[in-house]
């Protein structure tokens, strides 16, 4: 169970903050570096929803790199995002390089109402750019009750092809949604790459090796060294297999939509200017076309108590289903706050000063 | 490099058959066994194709097991497969417990048809069976210019949920095609486990032992004893990554469909006479909804350069794509024939004897 335990490392940070005041301070910075009031608030609940999660990589740990790349010029802050073909069931947008949040939810939206009106919709993105955690806009057709599959390519290549050592390749997540009866909803979200960089640079900011297994080095060798991340390999997540499925990504949520892929990928870590083109892909299946929805989450629920109730082996306490502890945290947070390290605390302190807004509440 | 190398074990084997005998001997098997012609035709073409592009465990290999089944009632030989739903995009099609191959050929042309309409179709299946590899189906869209996915639950439960030891998951593979210019196509075909049972089925045939990681025993500790496989777990590729996804494909490819899932899931190795309700799901994407589709091709043939271009570990003499070492085979073995081990060729010769026909050629 090598999980990278993102829960247990929050529980030893001191300083948790509320979720509403979190979310409106990320709108205030938002609104402050150009952002019309309503698409801030957007990208803050988004961003916030992601830290409730426990994607502690992949929320307000981001904010103050987005605001340097929107004051370098290399997020658009007034976008016109739309669809640029659309034929049937599926449609292209480009999102005119706004943060990745907006254009990703448009997609959504789009793709959730062509399901509703004839069982599936696929919409591929390009001219979008980071855009949090896969698992928020995989679950965006819950509502409607359809099935959600995300897939994207990441802002920086860090994994090579299976045998090689030049980064051609991002960690391309693959994100599923799934209704349930009477439980949280399965919500799948992987990295191709057996970590994802954002647990990566985590481990940086706190000083922490890497486990061995998680990079290696252009020689081949393991690479634990968080602060010489820059140079390594993120290993795919079962060998050639995780290679083989970032690049059936690489194709489906960059290629086909016009985004960039390969030697053509922005290092949005060390460049803040150039626009990212980044592209991702989100499909909706109505349920209702195949079955019943309340008999099948009736089905999902009985299913999946097989599985939780499967013996374990000896040093295992409890089987998981995959967005089962994230729900747990989203809980236990919704109520105690999300818990911010003192270093990241201290980068929104100097961003709010910086941009003339009200910082985070102290208490 | 832990991919199993079938290639090299199959030049250790001396008697190639040559693919048109092959697809005819398994034709009048079929047919001997109740197919129509044109069906025993269409399955064995599908066979043989796996044969072809060295998917070994897969083709002619299983041949004794469907006639095993078929003579015990467990496959139905003069199936209705009908489209039970459809609406817009998506059609569920039951299988009427027809050989696999025939229920999922036939999903997979309407999904095709949806796809040639409207952008995108979606086919699931239930009440199929085995099918051989899923590579064959993902690519029955490439003629149209479509990108070809599919998912389907194994035929046994050869997997636990990640910390357990209760077999409730197959190893539930997924397919995905993808056209190439100047090139064969991107051809991604994984089991969700570490390696297919269908291979370590091979390594028992052969007698060889397994190579620590694929298998755990109740215990968790390494299984290599490949005649003790049923005893056995296939371990996930990725770790809990791989139990994900195969639980998300659990769900798309079966619990959808109402094809049989968990404690449902019939183990065709030990039962020939109880339907097996096998779910599959197909989808086809059209790559003119979102460019030219000779431009997506040169696109393609452009990044895979670039992946192939990539320097190389050092003891790493090639950067291979999925599915070139696939299409290589079906070259070589096109000109060569395919190779059969005496073992395997020894109960093809039994299985004709016991049906009275012709056997295939010694030459």
């Amino acid at each position: 169970m090598n999980r990278p335990d993102h829960a247990a490392e929050a529980r030893t940070t001191p300083r948790p903050v509320d979720p509403e005041s979190l979310r409106a301070f990320v709108s205030r910075v938002l609104h402050a570096v150009g952002l019309a009031d309503e698409e801030a608030n957007k990208v803050a609940g988004l961003m916030v929803t992601a830290d409730l999660r426990g994607a502690d990589g992949h929320g307000v740990f981001r904010l103050p790199q987005y605001v340097r790349r929107i004051r370098a010029g290399g997020i658009n802050v007034r976008p016109t995002i739309e669809v640029v073909r659309e034929s049937g069931n599926t449609a292209l947008v480009d999102g005119d390089n706004a943060i990745g949040h907006l254009v990703v939810s448009f997609a959504a939206e789009r793709a959730i109402e062509m399901a509703a009106r004839a069982g599936v919709g696929w919409v591929g993105v390009r001219g979008g750019n980071h855009s949090g955690p896969g698992s928020l806009y995989a679950m965006l057709p819950l509502e409607s009750e359809q099935i959600g599959i995300y897939l994207a390519i990441g802002n920086a290549n860090h994994m090579a092809p299976w045998g090689g050592v030049e980064r051609l390749l991002s960690t391309n997540p693959i994100a599923i949604a799934i209704p349930n009866e009477g439980g949280p909803p399965l919500v799948f979200d992987m990295a191709t790459s057996v970590v994802s960089y954002g647990t990566v640079k985590r481990y940086a900011k706190q000083g922490k090796p890497l486990p061995e297994g998680w990079m290696i080095d252009e020689r081949g060798q393991p690479l634990t060294d968080a602060g010489r991340a820059d140079s390594g390999l993120l290993l795919p997540a079962g060998g050639y297999k995780g290679y083989g499925l970032s690049l059936m990504v690489t194709v489906l949520a960059g290629l086909l939509n016009g985004a960039a892929v390969g030697q053509d990928v922005v290092d949005f870590n060390h460049d803040d200017a150039t626009p990212t083109n980044t592209g991702q892909a989100i499909a909706a299946l109505d349920i209702a076309r195949f079955c019943d929805p309340d008999a099948f989450k009736a089905h999902v629920a009985a299913f999946t108590d097989q599985l939780k109730g499967s013996r374990t082996l000896a040093e295992v306490n409890e089987i998981r289903l995959p967005g089962e502890r994230a729900h747990r945290t989203l809980v236990e947070r919704s109520r105690s706050g999300v818990p911010l390290t003192e270093r990241l605390r201290e980068e929104l302190d100097e961003l709010a000063g910086s941009l003339g807004v009200r910082a985070l509440p102290t208490a």
